[in-house]
């Protein structure tokens, strides 16, 4: 191989690796902006963030494209392969992140300006920024290939899920206090399901970084808060 | 290439798309278990798909690497390039329509052999039977490579989602009549949607089916029944 040949595919890895990275700034916009347009029922900014979503789709399929015709022209060794595996893999985990928030930004407008229980506000203004900061952190780790940062990241899965449990089960609570809660708690609940799988997305992305690095994947079970998650109704 | 070789190459094709077939078959039980361990309240049932789903991720896994390995190693041309890239996107769709059977599995040991309000158990099992006809109809379409059957998955995707409108609309009001069955329901409109996002995958199985064969996205936008699906609480 030519060095000129070499430096053109080390450019086509950087060039997959940057689009992912691009990718992963819009999706954490996209958290933010369906948490804020929520927050405040800001209808627009909702709209906004739908109309972003389309963006992101596109660039998990070129990143797939990209990917597969690397693979299929360079033959690469075990640890290219499992950079471009990895960037497909994340990708399509970002491509569901930036899902789950533009479902977020339907229930506001679904919700079509009413606000949203101002008791609830606070837990999911801390369950998103739960969820932002384990989609940021592990990002991070993915830039510096970071094993040690994604396994904080992976570690750390209780937390989202445990804000998730009692804000569930603070939804359910107003429901049964009165009925009229029933309608915007749905779309409530909904919404801190979606941000917990934005959490759930962050740990398989921090498994995704574990197997570029050191090529075998992460075996144990994910650490989830068994107890509680099967004794409340949110699971 | 050799007689020897290309057979070798083809044989590895064949098993690819065997392997997803063979997901398949796997996926469609534990839609069937899962929704017959929720009406029956089953729950040796439900632990038995839970217990299951391991083995659909490991076939997953396994068909990501030999995919990924058969485009390192034969460098295909295009037609099978879109053969082997749609056989994984395939089983990804497969293994996050056994997921969310799982987790209906998971809402059934939750709610713990409480029996799930008789009315609407036909609702659901009208649901479940139309989310596992897709995926049935779709995977047919998969085998014989059948773009005209998989469009007219593709097309169908409205009759779900209206189902689930009604049903979810339904459990709303079980939920106003008496705040007793907010926890049930609570639990049982989870399911619900869970079903309805296993048409979505069918949908996503052949939109892949269509590129697969035809080499072009189906770029028009997914049919849904939007107005009926923006005006009702459930998304």
């Amino acid at each position: 191989m030519t060095e000129h040949t070499v430096s053109a595919y080390e450019n086509e890895l950087r060039g997959l690796a940057q689009r992912v990275a691009e990718m992963g700034g819009l999706t954490e916009k996209q958290i933010v902006g369906s948490i804020d347009s929520l927050i405040r029922s800001d209808l627009d900014l909702a709209r906004q963030v739908r109309a972003v979503d389309p963006q992101i789709d596109a660039l998990q399929r070129e990143i797939e494209e990209v990917g597969i015709l690397v693979i299929a022209k360079r033959q690469p060794m075990a640890i290219d392969l499992r950079e471009i595996v990895g960037a497909l893999r994340i990708a399509s985990d970002l491509e569901r992140i930036a899902d789950l928030a533009k479902n977020i930004a339907k229930r506001v407008i679904a919700m079509n300006g009413t606000l949203p229980l101002a008791k609830v506000t606070g837990g999911f203004d801390a369950m998103a920024r739960l969820a932002l900061e384990r989609v940021k952190r592990v990002l991070d780790a993915y830039a510096q290939r970071d094993v040690d940062a994604a396994l904080d990241v992976w570690k750390a899965d209780g937390d989202i899920d445990a804000l998730y449990n009692s804000l569930f089960r603070e939804l359910l609570t107003y429901m049964l206090e009165d009925p009229r809660n029933i309608g915007s708690c749905t779309h409530l609940l909904f919404c801190a399901k979606n941000l917990e799988r934005i959490g759930d997305h962050a740990t398989n992305i921090a498994e995704t970084i574990h197997y570029m690095v050191k090529g075998v994947p992460l075996a144990d079970e994910r650490p989830k808060l068994d107890t509680t998650t099967m004794a409340a109704v949110g699971l």
